[in-house]
């Protein structure tokens, strides 16, 4: 049949609603058109793929409306989860996994074979737009081995790290060639040995190394809480002041510690947001409702 | 104060519906990334400035998700206003008009100076986004001296020009510097005397001159209409029948046409769509609604 | 016939005679290879196409034996023009023409419309070189309302705008893509309202943007006088004294400060010319002929 | 001491022998200079750190005078490993792995966690040379489900893929960087599942689609035999005679087979070499000795 | 003095008609903005220093106004004269310089070291504009040891070569740097030989490689001379004609072949032009005065 | 016949001794690649076509690897030879070579025409790898006359110059092709006249404005000696000394300034070396035996 007519009149109003939605979003859209911003998630959003792939979805839609993402992932729980089938015992002093030879063995497979590439694998449903890396590639993230003291002695944590340099333009590359870097944390040290580097503190000096607009850390609790209330902002001092009181306490305590350090060094705004809840980052990036915790630098 | 405390969890449902619409889209913004999409507003779109700023906010969100849009655009209605004001009477022969050195005067500066002006101006009101061109600068659109035969017998539409040659190098290089051209539908023969071209015309060439995706053609009607109903797809074969038949007539003829020498020239689809209605391209563009009429080649 | 023999031995004296002007301007043309020279020309050039053709004849040949010609025009005996058709009685303060919502309707549309068009056209018989634009394309001249007091009171100028930026990479890429710029001097205010600029200033600002070698206001006038003897060269200071003694006055006030904007903002030189004297341009780039009033910065 | 004596003059012969070694192999780095050369090697080859260490040194070699080396390496040792620890039972057809779900995830795991990170961190300790890549990264391997045949019947091999394009620009990008991509070979299907991929065929794949020079496969024997003899040069058809006969059986079929598709493909050279051996592979690129057995085009 | 007044009113006459030539030069500097011309100076142009600076000067002016010059030059005659000193006789077969070792040795002093050198030289006080080179720089110019017989004999030259391969892609790097290259006719045999290739020959294989739009050949005489009076165009085959007949005799005979050879593949006009005449190639450029013999493929 | 098969095991340990050879290298390349290395070659070296032949040889293969080799060559010996074939009497002041314009005809002629074209000769034979160049090629080594005083009186040295400006983009340019540049060390003054420039001082000034790593004089003395023992390394201050003591004398002095200048301008390392001794640079830059004198900047 050559001609079609047209049907359901009625429907179009449905059709205008929506697009409505799409042009109040253009605001936002222009302000963030070729920023770049980095994105942690941590690994509790990796043993759910449903919740796993909501996120993802909203970073693809970020990437396709013109922001320059760039996605940081841990794996605690995935390498403990191995760990626990090798009958491996976890080790952690002051909640920092002791991590001798075999523990980064099973981090490098865990980390990159099997989280990293799971991410990767998830994004390119949606295009050719993903590439997975370690800092093991090209050696882009150089790091020393972690000195730690307690009560005044040396603590040998074996293969964790902390970062030295990242090579940024490895990264620039990337995200030029149109891709979106997903970043496992691992780096390494000038002998050639890989390390684990906690990845809030990584996702950190990878937003400040591209001078990104934002860093924006996607956990599973709503953000800071204050006598069980949700704080939307807060200055540096008042987050100094509530790790010190212990209102800030346990896994949080890196979080900010890593946003604090990202404004201190030229990022302009970071977010603890609560990504199990459905499409947090979007209607934290695209509307004017100010999700989760942001942490500012002025107060 | 240093701490804010979030307030209205209400209202966080209506912020998900929101960023679920914008998710609805994707799959629409995916397909169209990097597409070159060429746009012809007829004159009547520019009468209600409030209408014409309506359709150039969708052509900015189809610009800052990644679509390259050339918006092309006539005025004849203006120009008639200006040749009204200076008591010149508009002649027209089969519904060309006659276009002496008075009215080719008046027709550059009310196209260029006042139409092509003001939508480019309307377009940076959201960025530095646009930039107005004409056939006359680098004569990147050259033409000749329209020759029409009436009767067996010549007639002289004075500066009415038939296209001869798009140079698209010259568009793509404002489309690869980041900008969307606005195009005035002039152009320039050998001896450089500047014609008007109609602007159905011109659009349909130039969409072929950049092997574009779409050419969209936004006029005041819903599209083509049989036994008052909206066909919403056609074939080519059929269009011909109708125009045959009298049932495509008038102002459509062209617009139809035009739509016709883009598909047989390796433009891929083409619509007639009311661009007086809110949104008409938006939701023809990013939701499976289809909006107006899309001439298509194949049956 | 598959031979010709040359014929009148005598011509030859001529023909040497000629090419031996050439090489003697070719000093010339290498002090001036790959340089920027702004010029200005006044709306008087515009109304007689004699001249403007003569003018811009000019500039064509500079643009091909390698200066980088930037054109910048203004227009306002032909804004007054069209104003007295449609009877809008001008408004002068001090000289400053009072620019309401109806006199920039006009302005842009002569500015860009009629002259600006009329030149690049002009300009485009020698081949495809010019490039027709405005401080509204791209938004690339950002300025202000004017502020202007009188008597301690301020006074409304309407559209006539400061500028505050140029956006000069806008205009290098033309340059550079190997056209010559033609600009009419709109402005467009952070709202994206459009203003009338004084063709003097912006072509002096858009000189120190593109830190051109060198800015030549071309007038209706041979220089500046006194006592009715032509000055060939004048120091910065002497101007100030003139001004001040009233030797200096109307029309030529303006021109005078443009170049001494100009020359304290990093322009090597500039001059005061007459363009409706034939080639006048000409002799002063391409023989040790001084033409005009050039006004330098030492004493 | 500001000033230090030249000792040991009788050593200097030893140098000379050296750097005339170094002089006898320019030829050879003439001759391979800028070219392409593909080399696969075998899990055989992995699970000895000293021999990896070796071949991996040999290729930083090859990559430092000018080789543009592609590595690409299986694991099919190392995955059975892991999974006779997880107590899974490995299924074959016809020398295939059948790879259900389980074993694909341990696949990813191994290939791209361990062996992949494993490579590319021993070239490293040579410099910032490598990166790793798999068929997920830019899903630059696209692959669709193998479909085998036994006896008549569809066998189900599980994630078991068939190569159905290689981005070859993905991996140019790598090299024109400096750097030597190391391929897992895991390849992505058009529904976005991973698969596992035959590592000869993937070299041979991926010589062709970068119009490579040579084809160098790596394994643990000393080429083909014949007669308990070492053949060092053989004809596509005599392969096929010996496949035929039997002589050539096993696992060095799908070798064979994989040189003889690079060579029909245009890839000029194709080589089996024993990687076990010190150097095998510099010996056969930089002297006049063929090691082990070349497949060639030509009889 | 801050002020200085124009003097000579009467002067301006002169300059106006100075840059009215430069205007009536403007056409023809258009029509060969950007070509490439291939100018061959031959060796009696250098006998006189005077004179090769008045033809030097005339090639820069043309660089000047956008023409890709290449120069190409021969030295028979300083080669002579050294050989003179040296007291090495000169042996010629059908005019062709027998070429043994010690004369190769002379040519290459004489051609690069001398005659080459100071045309560079002469050049570069205009700027820094040009760069000699022979085809023994990167081998650019191919050739094999030229075949001659003579009466069924083969006569041996010694090293006077054939062109086998211009790389042209040498040149257009340096006309794209900028520069003029100067040419010295040399060329490289597989071995590594430099030989004497006839410049007329090299010339037009040189102007055949760049695909340029003109060939002329510098000579002392004024072009080709039928009864004394000399020739304004010519077909090829009226020259097959004369030549035949003697009409074209000696050295005229190299020279237009060169000419036939370049118009038979591909360049657009070759001429024979007097160089000592002064000015002779402006005037043949930039004047539509013929001068010389200009041969052209149609009739 | 389609198989052939391996013959001579026992030849294997011969093969493999050869690429551990190329292994130990490995280090070596690593730690030059890329690297700018400015090599000096006296004239002595060039007497001897089979020592030259072995050093160029050394050049190639340092080319081959990574590293961008920029040799500069003198003549004096050359230059010596022909003036005596001439009968001209060389005459010296303080070892300076007077250079009146028939020795500066002669330098050209012998350093270009013979010395730099016999040396990029040589090396093509390798590939197409080299381009000779002097600084008259877009006078890129910029002079002056050197003025020269004995006794308090002013001596007239004739075309000997001091480098006034190294253009060093020029050179890079020829290494980003891929070239090696083989300069003649003449200078050219603010006239265009052409100048004798030291070897020794032109090499040490290329070497600092290149940035290179080292600056490496070939000679024919193994180095510096002190009571006839070789100094394997000296700081600048101790060669000071020597110079004073008159232990560091004639020819050995301008190597030994040029050294000092070269690292005082931020040259890293600079050696003394004997060319005429087989693959002394090779066996400097790739293995750890330090051939001749290195002189260091820091004690």
């Amino acid at each position: 049949m050559e001609i079609k007519f047209a049907k359901d009149k009625n429907s179009n109003e449905m059709y205008f609603n929506k697009v409505e939605v799409l042009l109040e979003s253009l605001p936002y859209i222009k302000e963030y058109f070729n920023s770049i911003v980095v994105i942690k998630i941590g690994g509790s959003m990796m043993e759910n793929n449903k919740i796993l792939k909501k996120v993802l979805d909203d970073l693809v839609l970020m990437k396709y409306v013109g922001i320059k993402v760039v996605l940081v992932h841990g794996g605690g729980k995935q390498i403990s989860k191995i760990m626990d089938e090798r009958k491996i015992k976890p080790k952690f002093v002051d909640g920092l996994r002791v991590t001798d030879e075999k523990v980064i063995d099973i981090a490098k497979m865990v980390l990159i074979g099997q989280v990293n590439t799971k991410i990767v694998n998830f994004l390119n449903k949606h295009g050719k737009i993903a590439i997975g890396v370690s800092g093991n590639d090209a050696s882009f993230i150089s790091c020393s081995k972690k000195e730690y003291k307690k009560d005044g002695k040396n603590i040998d944590l074996g293969y964790v790290g902390d970062i030295e340099e990242i090579n940024s333009s490895f990264l620039i590359n990337i995200l030029d060639d149109g891709y979106m870097p997903v970043i496992a944390t691992l780096g390494v040290d000038k002998k050639g040995y890989i390390y684990n580097i906690n990845a809030d503190t990584c996702a950190s000096e990878i937003a400040i190394s591209l001078k990104s607009e934002k860093l924006i850390s996607l956990t599973d609790v709503d953000g800071i809480l204050k006598d069980s209330k949700l704080i939307s902002s807060i200055s540096i001092k008042s987050c100094y002041d509530m790790i010190e009181s212990g209102e800030i306490d346990k896994g949080m305590i890196p979080k900010v510690e890593a946003c604090i350090n990202a404004l201190e060094n030229g990022v302009k705004r970071t977010h603890i947001l609560n990504g199990t809840k459905k499409h947090s980052i979007l209607a934290e990036i695209f509307t004017d409702k100010g999700i989760g915790t942001m942490i500012v630098k002025e107060d």
